[in-house]
C-alpha cells in the first residue's frame, strides 16, 4: 500500500471493492490495519500467509499487516509511515521472491521520508533489483497503457545529459530487455520494437543531430542481426498516433519525457509504471502519495487498478510460457 | 498547392469537394492547372483575379493558375515543379499581404528541390516571414489540433544544443508572440499559458537539471509582471492530457517534439500547423509532399481541410476584433 499516509490504502481498497467488475485476480494488501481503517469502512480481513488470501479474497480485502505507524494521519507523512512503507515494501518483495505471490504491485512512497530514515535508493526499483540480486542499470522501466508501451533508454537525467549518455551499449541493453519482457510477461514470441530518434525528425539525415547515425542506427543493426525485429530511428513525433501503435508491440524512446508524454496524454490515469529485468514481476500505478488529497475518499483507483490488472495479466503469462 | 508533384494538389481539390459538410469558407487555389487537372476530376473554373472566388466558389474550384511545370507527372519532383511551387507561394503571399485574401494556406513543398533553384530559406515560414518584413526569429510556430495548441520556443535545432539554446529573452519573446497570436486570431483577450519545463519532473526542485530554475521560472515571472496570466514550470508528461488541457490555451514546450508529440499522438492527421507573429494570416497542413502516393487518390485531405478551416476562423476573429 506504499506510504499509509498517502492515497495507497484508499486507492488499493477501491481496487478491492470492484475487483468483479474489472476481473481483478485475487491480491492481498500489504501494511497498516490502522492505515487501511481510516480510509476504508468495507470488510478487511487480516491474513497469517498469502496462502489465505484467495479464499478470502472475494468477500474482504485480505491484509497481511505489518507494524502501524504512531503517530498517525492520512496527508501527513513522518519517519514512523515511511518505515511502515519500508516495511510493507520488503515484506512484499520478500513474498514473491519466494513465490508465495505471482507479482509484486507498489503503492506511492515518499520519497524524501524514505532518505531521511536511511534509505538509500533513489526509489522503490532500485530497492527491489538490489533485493533481487540485479544491478539498477539492468533493468528498464515500461510505461504501459492500453494499446502503447514506451521504454525510455534514460530515465532520470537532466536533458542536457542525455545526448552525451546515450551508447550503442546503453540502447541495446535497454532493448534487450524489452523484447525479454514482452516474451515472458506478455506472451509475445517474436517482439516488434519501434525506435525513436533523439532529435527532430530523427535527424532528417544528420541535418539535425548526429546521434542518430552514431548510436541508435549501429544499434538497430545490432538487434536485427540478433534476429530482433526493429524499425527506426523513427520520428518521434509521428511515432505514437493510433496507427503507428498498431505498427509495434513497444517503443524504444530516449529520454523520459519522450516516452511518458505520449502515455501519458493518451492515458493520463491508467498508465501503469512496470519494472522489466526482474526475477519478479513488479507493476506500479504511476502516481504519487498524494498527501495534499489523502484521506478525502476523491482519490482516483484508476492507476491502481490497470496496476493490479496488468500483474495478474503478466502473471499467466509467465506462467504459460 | 505546394509543390505541383506531390500531395497538395488532390488534398486541396478533396477539401473543395468536401466544403459543405466541414463548413469551409470560400478559397482558391493557387498552382498548376495541368498539376490539379491530373489528379481531379470535378469542376475548376479558372480565376483572373481573387475577387472572382467566391462566386465561383459554390460550384467549381476557382484556380488562379501560374505556369504549368514541364515535365510534369505526379510523384516526380523536379527544379520546374519547384518552381512552379514558388511562384504559387510567391503570388499567395502577395494576394493576401495586398488584403485581396484574408489568409494563406500553404501546401507542402519539396525543400531539397527548392534550395536546388536557389531558395535560401530553410522553408515556406522564412520565405513568407522575409516578404513580409518580418526577421524569421521573431515569428512562432503554432501547432493546432481540436483541443490543443502548442508552441516549441527552439524547434529545427539538434536536441543537444536545446538547452544552452534557451534563454529567457528567447522564451519570453515566444511567450509573447504566442499571446498576441491567440488575441487577435482566435480573439481570446486574456489568453492563459502554461510553460512545460525541460527536464523531467520539470527538474524536480533542481535535482534533475537547473533550466527551469535559471531561464523557465524568470520567463514566467517577468510575463506575469506584464499581466499575462501563465502557469509553469509544469512536468511535460502531465501537461497534455484532457484535463490539463482545458486548464490553458496554448502550452509554451522548449523544444521540438515536446510541442510535437502530443498535437500529433492526439491528432495526427488533422493538427494544423500555424506562423504567429506574421501580419499575415498563415496556416498549413502538417504533412509533407509524400510523392510516394502523390497521383493515386489516397491522399487523406484531413490536415488540409483543418488548415482551411481555421484559416477562416481565424479571418473572421481578425475581421471581429
Amino acid at each position: 500500500m506504499g506510504d499509509p499516509a498517502g492515497i495507497g490504502p484508499e486507492v488499493v481498497a477501491k481496487a478491492w471493492a470492484v475487483r468483479t467488475a474489472h476481473g481483478l485476480d485475487p491480491f492481498f494488501a500489504i501494511g497498516s490495519r490502522r492505515a487501511l481503517a481510516a480510509v476504508f469502512s468495507g470488510p478487511v480481513e487480516t491474513i497469517a500467509h498469502p496462502e489465505a488470501a484467495a479464499e478470502v479474497f472475494p468477500r474482504a480485502l485480505p491484509l497481511l499487516p505489518v507494524e502501524d505507524p504512531e503517530p498517525f494521519a492520512p496527508g501527513v507523512p513522518g519517519a514512523d509511515c515511511a518505515r511502515t512503507a519500508l516495511d510493507s515494501l520488503e515484506l512484499g518483495v520478500g513474498l514473491v521472491r519466494a513465490g508465495a505471490a505471482a507479482g509484486l504491485v507498489t503503492g506511492p512512497v515518499a520519497k524524501g521520508e524514505l532518505r531521511a530514515i536511511g534509505f538509500v535508493h533513489p526509489g522503490q526499483t532500485e530497492f527491489v533489483a538490489e533485493r533481487c540480486g540485479v544491478a539498477a542499470g539492468a533493468v528498464a522501466m515500461m510505461m504501459v497503457g492500453p494499446d502503447l508501451k514506451t521504454v525510455p533508454v534514460t530515465i532520470h537525467l537532466p536533458l542536457s545529459e542525455v545526448p552525451r549518455t546515450l551508447t550503442v551499449e546503453l540502447v541495446l541493453a535497454r532493448a534487450r530487455t524489452t523484447v525479454k519482457g514482452l516474451q515472458r510477461d506478455f506472451g509475445l514470441p517474436a517482439p516488434r520494437l519501434a525506435v525513436a530518434g533523439l532529435n527532430p525528425h530523427a535527424g532528417e539525415g544528420g541535418m539535425m543531430g548526429r546521434e542518430e547515425a552514431e548510436v541508435i542506427v549501429p544499434a538497430i543493426e545490432a538487434l536485427r542481426a540478433e534476429g530482433i525485429e526493429v524499425t527506426g530511428p523513427h520520428s518521434a513525433d509521428a511515432l505514437f498516433h493510433a496507427a503507428a501503435r498498431a505498427g509495434y508491440d513497444a517503443a524504444l524512446c530516449m529520454y523520459h519525457d519522450q516516452a511518458l508524454i505520449p502515455v501519458k496524454t493518451l492515458y493520463f490515469d491508467e498508465g501503469v509504471n512496470m519494472t522489466l529485468g526482474l526475477p519478479i514481476l513488479r507493476t506500479s500505478p504511476d502516481h504519487g502519495t498524494a498527501f495534499g488529497i489523502a484521506g478525502r475518499g476523491v482519490a482516483s483507483p484508476r492507476s491502481m487498478i490497470a496496476a493490479i490488472r496488468l500483474a495478474g495479466q503478466c502473471a499467466r503469462a509467465r506462467a504459460a510460457g
